[in-house]
């Protein structure tokens, strides 16, 4: 390979089995199952945070949220997190952002260390390191108070302006929103107008902007090593698709949701919570469910076709042979799936996601277009990244591990041994407006689960926990986590996430070639010798002549 | 008060009984009583870290092991963590450092941040914020590869030569040497020796320097309210204490170590460890440890004679009824107990430390003389502090509690009710020779001890864990770890440890006022309004008319 580049493209709020690569009938992906069918499709890849914060602060360190801390969205990075570029930029590769981080700035951080935030370090500590490239967190909400966000107007506000779509807030007034039967404007955070067209021709849409927007900053990049990072805010709400993608899968029959009435018996205090949630209600009701699923749906083929011109004009830029492509997202969505909406519970519709890693050098030919039923982590692509880059993963940081020997296995070998026993995510629901009357402080809110291959596990602290059999129970309708014929089970999970606490990678600032420098006995070279009676009992080679030197 | 100061003294490696107001018979510390019959002394404080680095650390920054991340003697702090300067600074009080740290700078941190390691806060962030006064770590030992430590000589090196101790090296020569009866230099590492004195006079040892600039420090601080850390490195080895210390408590009845024959027995393969130490097998022979204990006792006597010093001064400068004063040690010294030496494991010998708080203000009147048997931690320290000096706590990093309402009870009330269910110390013996052969790497090695008042649970991880029941075995002779019969209590303590991981503070970069906001549901107000059919299904308060704003 003449240059070693990675796409990473990052959907938002994306459910596995909306494509078609993992099962979806009714929409059909061509473009992304192509990466399926020329790289590997990892079928059980977990993320470590539930939101859109705090998993991809996962994805750009590496790390476990109990670690990295960013455990909400919107809660920064600690300014001395390292992210992707951090581990990318000593392999010489240099990473650019297009789209959405849901990142912000540590402020108070950034202050005492005497850091100014519009300097060009500032931008780099304010966005996980993506201080090269367009960050647009996409989300631009109107409400009583006023605008979500700020940071100023993204480029997008401009750019929809230029092509016609004259208004302070473009996005609000004419991306998300659709015009009613009536010709009222409409909003398009309300289910209900999710039939209707956004207000936005197809080639101005969110989608095809960011799409736009990376095809030509590919172009720009030349001769360098890149990595992309290029973050799509849809099929996360609004759901407002602009035509024909608003109506494309509208009279379809639809998957039924994932649920039964018995998950509503004695339900786990915090899982009730979550389905008393006005979200939740909507999507249970299964009319407006199937109103909105459609659009949903019609997003992702949107965003599919748009890939597909982005692959093309990859091919046509003569990139595609030295680009490595990685399709994931942040999290899933319940979508009415055991009466809930949105995310941050662990059934797997939200914490497994899709993966797909087509890596371009020959040494991939033989697992080309297999499948990987290891478990597999959002935290795994940093070290897989860096060492497809030919760098040397710190890992003192890294808590995940490289998938190259995966996508580098022959296929007789696609099971290779992973040798992991568990893969472990976490929710910080302390914002949620439920975690007060669950008498939770600002600190204790805290769920993590466990999932070993069969067993789901969660742990909610101050709580009984939850507990799935994925084996005989894999819809998740039945929860064991107070079923006393599971107390031996969940013991050996509540000791295999202890042991998983106790191992994360909290000694930060220690490299492993320091670690082995002290490991080697160092000191005793120095003259810290413990607790000898006399010299004469100290190893030879340790003893100095006269017992004490005044060098 | 006129003003308000805090006299922060730390011994290192002082076991709580050598001295006499926790109950040793042999050695008179009656400086050190007087903090005791003037303020409250705690019978249970225990350390979060169980080696000077790691424990200091905790005290430094008032969090555990597990969140700050400097596990081992020498492992930098991160850059961004807040320290005890952080803490004071915005409640008008200055912070200062006589003595050890064992803190090291994080390089690549600050090179990454662009922080000059010897600007002002360069040397800020390389000790723990303690970038005013004067630091020492107190080791200067010499072997075969030359000196410890690096970054020039101590001040103490000049003081010596000036006061007719020629050397290059006079800490290692004078200081901490001894004469044989042969005349011969012999190093005062070797406890053969420790009858012999020190190389120097009472009026020039370590501990006499160090007291000597606290004292001068004090009288320069003015009219300003001061913090002074003064961490004395003794009684910490090199056993070799000044005339007439050295022999002053020779020939006296020692107590005897703390162990017993069966805790050989099918010993714990990380304790089995520790035992076949060096340092563990010269002091399990007890004719090295009486005569290493004598000198030991003459270190804790000459500090004691030193703070009386210390505080006649702080009387004279008018200074007693403004200054908090605050005594406690890093760790303590197995010194034979359990036929072990030094610390890292959790006996009580080891993480249970002597505390002595004395609050000039009348609030503490009641409480005078008082002794307290709540657990309270090292990482307590801060938030007493904080609260003391009038401060607000930064709770997103603290993990401790403020003891201020034990020091403010009411005699009546000595019972304060502290609401703590545990104590958390632990253990990263990684750099430890035997961790390679127990089949630990870099990042494993980890021991975790939960005492919740009666049981002292360690998880270790990769092996069983130990288990102590210090009701019934109040000398922690029997590890119950593997012990049949205590299946359910290890099973309770084991919830509680993976309780106690859940709750720490990592999301630090988010004030409680931000959080707060963030929770009141600020999110609606600007227009994210998640999931809902219509607007009409919206609270009223949140809808707008029109439906989308273009403000």
């Amino acid at each position: 390979m003449s240059q070693k580049n990675i796409l990473f493209i990052m959907l938002d709020q994306l459910r596995a089995d909306a494509l078609s690569c993992y099962g979806n009938t009714v929409v059909d992906t061509p473009n992304i199952d192509r990466l399926a069918h020329q790289g590997v499709q990892f079928n059980r890849c977990y993320i470590q945070g539930t939101s859109c914060g705090n998993s991809r602060a996962s994805y750009y360190t590496g790390r476990h949220v109990r670690s990295h801390g960013a455990s909400w969205n919107g809660w920064p990075n600690r300014v001395d997190e390292l992210t992707l570029a951090d581990h990318l930029n000593p392999c010489g590769m240099n990473t650019y952002l297009m789209g959405k981080t849901h990142m912000k700035p540590d402020v108070a951080g950034m202050a005492r260390l005497g850091v100014e935030p519009q300097s060009e370090l500032g931008r780099f500590l304010s966005n996980a390191g993506f201080s090269q490239g367009e960050h647009d967190d996409g989300l631009h909400t109107v409400g009583v108070a006023g605008g979500y966000g700020g940071g100023g107007d993204p480029a997008y506000f401009d750019y929809l302006r230029k092509n016609g779509y004259a208004a302070k807030n473009p996005w609000a007034t004419w991306a998300n929103a659709v015009e009613d039967e009536n010709g009222i404007l409409r909003n398009g955070m309300y289910l209900k107008h999710g039939h209707l067209p956004a207000r936005v021709d197809k080639a101005h849409s969110e989608t095809a902007y960011t799409t736009d927007r990376a095809i030509e900053m590919i172009a720009q990049f030349g001769q360098q090593n890149w990595c992309l990072s290029l973050s799509y805010i849809k099929p996360h709400w609004p759901l407002a698709a602009p035509a024909p993608y608003h109506q494309m899968y509208r009279g379809l029959e639809l998957p039924q949701a994932n649920k039964c009435s018995a998950q509503k018996q004695n339900a786990h205090p915090i899982y009730q919570a979550f389905m008393e949630l006005p979200q939740s209600q909507t999507y249970s009701n299964d009319q407006y469910r199937e109103h909105a699923l459609p659009t949903y749906y019609g997003l992702v083929k949107e965003i599919d076709d748009n890939l597909g011109r982005l692959f093309a004009s990859l091919e046509q830029q003569g990139q595609s042979q030295n680009t490595m492509i990685v399709l994931t997202t942040d999290h899933g969505d319940f979508f009415g799936d055991h009466w809930l909406a949105e995310k941050d519970l662990f059934h797997d519709v939200v914490t497994r996601v899709p993966l797909l890693i087509m890596d371009p050098s020959s040494a991939a030919n033989a697992s080309r277009g297999t499948q990987c039923d290891e478990m597999v982590c959002a935290i795994d692509l940093i070290p897989t990244f860096v060492e497809w880059a030919g760098g040397e993963p710190q890992w003192q940081w890294l808590e995940g591990r490289s998938l190259v020997p995966v996508l580098h296995a022959s296929l007789d070998a696609q099971k290779v041994d992973f040798d992991r026993d568990c893969v472990v995510s976490e929710c910080d629901y302390g914002v949620m407006r439920f975690a007060k009357d669950l008498g939770r402080t600002s600190y204790n809110a805290r769920m993590t689960m466990l999932f070993d291959g069969r067993y789901k596990y969660v742990h909610c602290l101050g709580f009984d926990p939850m507990l799935f059999d994925l084996q005989e129970d894999p819809n998740e309708h039945m929860d064991l986590g107070r079923d006393t014929g599971y107390g031996g089970v969940r013991s050996q999970l509540s000791e295999q996430m202890l042991d998983w606490g106790a191992g994360l990678k909290n000694r930060v600032t220690v490299s492993q070639e320091t670690f082995n420098h002290r490991a080697s006995g160092a000191a005793g070279k120095v003259g810290i010798l413990i607790g000898y009676w006399q010299q004469e009992d100290v190893p030879v080679a340790l003893q100095l002549d006269p017992e004490v030197s005044a060098s």
